[in-house]
């Protein structure tokens, strides 16, 4: 049987990353390469406790179907969380132009699609950062969309080349950034870039959306105001997630969009999986009500910045000062950066067969044939002693190589 | 702000039942619009016991992210349970031609979903019965595809019609049909136009997505051996859930598929939602081995077999002779129609006015411009003393129009 997939899907290839961490592993083997958050950052036992009281007070409620935007108090609880603590979300009540809605959604990755599902046809663009996040690269040429890449610099997309790759993509509908603790690159875009970005999507008439999964992440620095926080004009999408704070497998994320913006990505999610398990989106009110969410995530920030101190304390001691590598304030993630002249497959294959994983840098890029000198090191899911290990052989693997 | 949605979002409205559902109530409105299952058909005592086991026994395995094709032993059992109890899923270790492979979805609404994505560009078309589930046309809307219509008769879809809509229709790529107690229409698709339709799609090279939500309801009547069960060429995409039997708000279905129909699916959700509830697919599994699936399935089958006959009964007792209505043998729906020449419209909103919810007919056609003179009713949903002052009102207001 030959199959006449569609043309969108037919070429997709699944995520890099998740046919590496499907690789055969043995007890010796350390990965680097997942996204995962620690298992540390579960509140099991809250968890546990509310989910027994979900089942005693509101069983009826919780395994029922529910409405396609969410369970209401789940979303005020939200807004008004957003809204105080990060300046997010407008209301016309408040003297601005227009309304902000907050709908619940099956993870952050769901809000990606859905953006990209109500704003692009097939033969569209989406401008993003060069590299990105590989799931909404794949969301985007999952919906017939092409990614169009502009370079990113240590304080965010280059805004020279963005104008210009805005004026030569007429077609272009969104402009899809992570300026917090960037996936792969572990950095932040400026407050003045995120002003620039703002100021020329408003002038080109396109969306921005906006991904800050690991924004609460931040373990030292100051915090930068969101491109949403300057939204006077109804033009950004902001994508979070409950993934990296309380558990990424019960798939609860949110969207905070203008009003006319999140009812078509509420009608686009009813046809896709009618609403998000709602039993985790009471749990997650109950958490957010009851515990005491703010100190929870202090607590995450104090295990990542001592594993990321670690890791980059391990590199400082161990690589090879050709190698350069990003020191994030926040985030899972490190990017390193081979010299020009080391060949960086035959780098990370080497890597691999002596039992360490790393995603490569290639599997970022908008453009699926070019190369990288580059690599992804996650810190969250690797224990001290993996971490110390690995990043040693590393070291060892790279000075080989230079 | 003037936003620029895509062409396949732009028209896409929000599905009239979840509208209806969501209109005003008094204490005294009687619904007969949901498609809920009854709150009575929720094991919440196994449930809330099996959920405190995975959080003392695996928490850091259930609430972290998991494999986008769903929890392996679940997959397994689902397979064996299809296999055994229904003959669905071929392998080549059996002498079959192909292997099939059973992935866990977000709720049979997603495995629609993605089967769409994954064979129709924008511009193509889906055939299917007329009238039929609107969250199935809306996936196909959403997605850009067109769906055409083919009468539903009491055995089925007409057959003639159907080969002629496959001839008139070049850009068509599936065939979606709901062969056990169809919604809106409660029939179920005789064996003799099952084997059918699967030979027209053989013949016509056309992929048929068979939606099975109700197929483990029957309270009346034999098991007919569905669809996917003949499919010895991989042409058919079997989708059903655990909605109807556990719980719709848990959000877990499955669909079984040719092993490279699947893996297209497969990638595709990863785009979409990286994965399903993992904490409630676990709670699956594990109630399948725990507990006495079957049996439960039974009890359900013995609450819906009481509420359909109460309703039929009261149909039988209070509907003038004029009005003529279907029998299910399961499910959850009862279709009626109303003669030619009685105003559907204003007899739905008398109903609507004196407290009694049901859904337009025409909520279902593929033509949304085209009229109905049916409407569905729902038995699950409303309790047994809404189910006869509920008929007899309906009643009532019949004669009035007749």
């Amino acid at each position: 049987m030959t199959y006449k997939f569609s043309n969108k899907i037919a070429n997709l290839k699944p995520s890099a990353i998740r046919e590496i961490l499907k690789a055969p592993t043995t007890p010796d083997t350390i990965s680097f390469a997942a996204g995962n958050p620690t298992p540390e950052s579960f509140p099991v036992e809250d968890m546990a406790r509310i989910s027994a009281e979900i089942y005693r007070d509101s069983p009826s409620l919780a395994l029922q179907y529910g409405a396609t935007d969410g369970y209401t108090p789940l979303r005020e609880l939200i807004a008004e969380r957003q809204k105080k603590k990060f300046n997010i979300g407008r209301s016309v009540s408040d003297g601005d132009a227009f309304d902000d809605t907050t709908i619940i959604v099956s993870g952050g990755q769901q809000g990606i699609e859905l953006a990209c599902k109500v704003f692009c046809n097939e033969g569209d663009a989406v401008i993003c950062e060069n590299p990105t996040f590989i799931g909404a690269l794949n969301a985007f040429r999952s919906n017939g969309a092409t990614p169009v890449g502009v370079t990113l610099e240590d304080d965010g997309i280059n805004i020279d080349e963005l104008e210009k790759t805005i004026k030569s993509t007429p077609n272009a509908k969104l402009i899809y950034v992570i300026p917090n603790f960037q996936n792969p690159a572990g950095i932040c875009t400026s407050y003045e870039k995120r002003v620039k970005i703002y100021e020329l999507a408003k002038k080109y008439g396109l969306m921005i959306l906006e991904d800050n999964p690991y924004g609460e992440l931040r373990f030292a620095g100051e915090d930068i105001p969101s491109i949403k926080s300057m939204d006077e004009d109804g033009i950004v999408i902001y994508c979070s997630t409950f993934s990296k704070i309380l558990s990424a497998g019960m798939r609860v994320g949110f969207v905070i969009a203008p009003d006319e913006v999140a009812s078509k990505m509420v009608v686009s999610k009813q046809t896709s999986d009618v609403h998000t398990n709602l039993f985790f989106q009471m749990l997650c009110y109950k958490y957010m009500t009851e515990c005491d969410l703010d100190g929870h995530i202090d607590d995450i920030r104090a295990i990542y910045r001592h594993k990321c101190t670690l890791m980059l304390d391990a590199l400082d001691k161990y690589m090879p000062s050709e190698i350069k590598f990003t020191r994030p304030e926040g985030g899972l993630f490190i990017w390193c950066t081979l010299p020009h002249g080391v060949n960086a497959n035959a780098f990370i294959k080497s890597a691999t067969d002596k039992g360490v994983r790393i995603v490569p840098g290639a599997t970022f890029n908008c453009d699926t044939e070019a190369p990288s000198q580059s690599f992804r090191l996650n810190y969250s899911t690797p224990s001290d002693k993996q971490i110390l290990e690995g990043i040693k052989l590393l070291g060892n693997i790279a000075r080989e190589f230079i």
